[in-house]
């Protein structure tokens, strides 16, 4: 009972069952599906694009293995010639896409997928699985990094996210959106993020000694050693390392830092750095942790509390206050026909789309159009072709440079969205042709 | 840049560098831990249990491949030696832990880990992301089945889960809780849950006509054809599956259900209820779906909706209300000494614990006694010995089995914890022994 995350039955059952439907009726042509979001979460005034990579390498290696038909074959639900159609199935479809770290809003696609139905539908439900959560953390992850500019942020979450694909790829997701690092090893080392730790409460509980244990760690890290200080009394554990540092010195020993994880953080660190800066110890660092997000860390920011960096786990990796997105990937066209849902509160727009984003003069985003994807209009379009006949565009973006793109995209986010209340909504308007083209099929519907 | 869900470097940094000051240290006696939470989410008045199983599985496993002794030796944060000392590494220790689908409350252990300190601590952060997931899913899904009995309840919440580790392990902890079965396909093969599917809006979408496309659905799914008649206005479609119904009925077809997934769920039910009872169509039952939640469904029940299943989701895969738990893994004894975090607010009890619960002559749970492992309770003692030496105690139990347990479990719920809204809490008294120990150990620390 093991999870094969490459596998394709990693989906809902009633995308194979539309599959053979389609099959039984020889319904294969091309359809466009969009994925976006019918609105921001209350606690969001913004979002964040994230996970079109691990969307691309999905599709490129999407395929049936004999074992995966057979147990389809199994479940008595679907027909010998459709089962046999599956075998040679793959992705050769062509998917438009704002890079990762773009800024977006509601009714803007950030996905689309055009390919023969059959298999534009299959890939629905891993499709939004990958994209949506990678977005939602790249979301509330942005928020960390605009409440505390350049500090260190370090995603702590792996123990509470949940599972380890939430763990591994919200460490990829929060360092695309700004965070320094992540204390998750094997995401680390995977995706060349940089690696970071301290030390936990039972290494300090294990020694009958709290400065005994914190020799012992420092002289086994001795580049490395960040002393977990809370255990007992915070200050007196601060004091214990002044005492103790001149001796690591004379070996040549330099400590980077303490960490608080408990109490009140901000009151903690300004006696803990008087203690250091008292003892000569004005290079070692304070590092936090606890329960932390965009709301604690603007306060300790704004109140200027000594604290170099933060470890920020939870409350990120969960997005514990928006932990989804109302998203939705919807069929746009299908047999070069626009088609469009009108179920109620959740009626989307037909026909591909495009984004087109205006920039002021001061490089500050100053508003978005959807249109057709037929139509022009000034500003820069935002989604673009990653995959053509099922083959990517060019070589993958490096994660360092989506990062690199989403800090631009930060920095050219209006001051409504930068506060982390929110405040006046953004500016998207629909353009007048996809408000003709939906009225114009309401119509038809009608008739 | 794949994920190997079984590796062992699916953990904190923090968890090696303090294996290797302890390898250093030459310090390696047996050390407990113990996972509990520290408080209930204000959402929540019981908890359930869950993902023992994932973590005895993940403790069987566990090793250093050469590929990952290899990486970890990259870092330039380890010694020659230490590396060493991890290719033979196994888990050799005890767990004592509840039953998966056992109630439990605050304070609580649920799992407790006996076994020389460098595997004890090594394993904390995957044991914690496995077993806090999956008993954040239990006990949101727990409340979904106490709020709507003996309706059939699914898991739908794949797309928009935290990643695909996610949706496999909530699929598999509803079922736990008493959902009925799972749309997510590779985790209903896997787990033998019983998966249930629909259709989607792009399906009715693809076709001109919305009656056509319901008929070559059931065409193609002559024995589970669930209809979804949201797309264009519901009580229509109601009306075209009536008509419909005859001409399939000829050829031995018959429809299984409609899916409602917008507007008004309860008022819809009674119009599509009438429909098609009037058209002689008593027996296709009606599903909903929707961003539902245990609230939602209490409603819904309450008003007596004529709805016979619910398709639950985002909410409860992501426990939308309360996303995690302040569960920690807390040392509590080395080397046969007793161990205490003082931590401000975060406190814990020394010592190797015991849970006893007291169940009233009406079957109803009265309250437990949180003691010392050695003090004696009247009442059923909730550990119990899973593994020995690194090896289970006997064979694996079945997710029936667990099943059962927590059906019984729910059944002995007191009214209190029956209720959606936090009432009264449960009585949970900690032991004279324990508050003695932990009295002891302050004045010892003090003195």
């Amino acid at each position: 009972m093991k999870l094969a995350l490459g596998s394709v039955l990693l989906t809902d059952l009633y995308e194979l069952t539309m599959l053979q439907a389609y099959f039984d009726a020889g319904m294969n042509e091309t359809a466009s599906f969009e994925l976006f979001v019918r609105g921001l979460p209350k606690e969001r005034n913004f979002l964040m694009a994230a996970g079109l990579e691990q969307v691309l390498e999905y599709l490129e290696q999407l395929r049936f293995t004999p074992d995966e038909l057979s147990s389809l074959s199994k479940t008595g639900r679907f027909s010998t010639p459709f089962i046999r159609s599956l075998e040679h199935l793959r992705f050769t479809g062509d998917v438009d896409a704002m890079r990762e770290g773009t800024i977006f809003f509601p009714d803007e696609p950030i996905i689309r997928v055009t390919a023969p139905m059959r298999e534009a539908q299959l890939i629905e439900s891993r499709l939004m699985n990958l994209a949506h959560y990678e977005t939602v953390v790249a979301s509330k992850a942005a928020r960390c990094v605009l409440a505390a500019p350049d500090k260190l942020l370090v995603d702590f979450g792996l123990r509470r996210a949940h599972g380890a694909e939430a763990a591994w790829l919200s460490a990829r997701a929060s360092f695309l959106a700004g965070f320094s690092g992540t204390a998750t090893l094997a995401a680390g080392l995977a995706f060349g993020i940089p690696i970071y730790g301290t030390m936990a409460h039972s290494y300090v509980l294990a020694h009958d000694d709290e400065a005994h244990a914190f020799e012992q760690f420092a002289r086994s890290q001795p580049e490395n050693a960040t002393l977990l200080i809370d255990t007992y009394d915070t200050e007196e554990a601060a004091r214990k390392i002044v005492a103790l540092a001149p001796r690591l010195a004379k070996d040549g020993i330099s400590l980077r830092g303490v960490r608080l994880d408990s109490g009140d953080l901000g009151e903690h660190a300004r006696r803990v750095r008087g203690i250091l800066d008292a003892g000569g110890l004005r290079d070692v660092t304070i590092f936090a942790s606890g329960n932390l997000d965009e709301h604690r860390l603007r306060q300790l920011f704004d109140d200027q509390a000594p604290i170099d960096g933060f470890g920020v786990g939870t409350r990120m990796n969960t997005s514990a206050d928006a932990p989804y997105l109302d998203c939705a990937y919807k069929l746009v066209e299908y047999a070069d026909e626009p088609r469009r849902k009108r179920s109620e509160g959740k009626a989307s727009w037909p026909g591909r789309k495009a984004v087109y984003r205006l920039t002021g003069p001061n490089g500050v985003m100053a508003g978005d159009w959807v249109t057709l994807a037929r139509e022009k209009r000034d500003g820069e379009p935002l989604l673009e072709a990653v995959m053509r006949g099922g083959k990517r565009c060019g070589e993958p973006v490096t994660l360092q440079a989506a990062r690199e793109h989403a800090r631009r995209a930060l920095r050219a986010l209006p001051s409504a969205q930068r506060t982390l209340d929110v405040d006046e909504p953004y500016p998207v308007a629909i353009s007048d042709g996809l408000r003709e083209l939906a009225r114009r099929l309401d119509e038809g519907r009608k008739g």
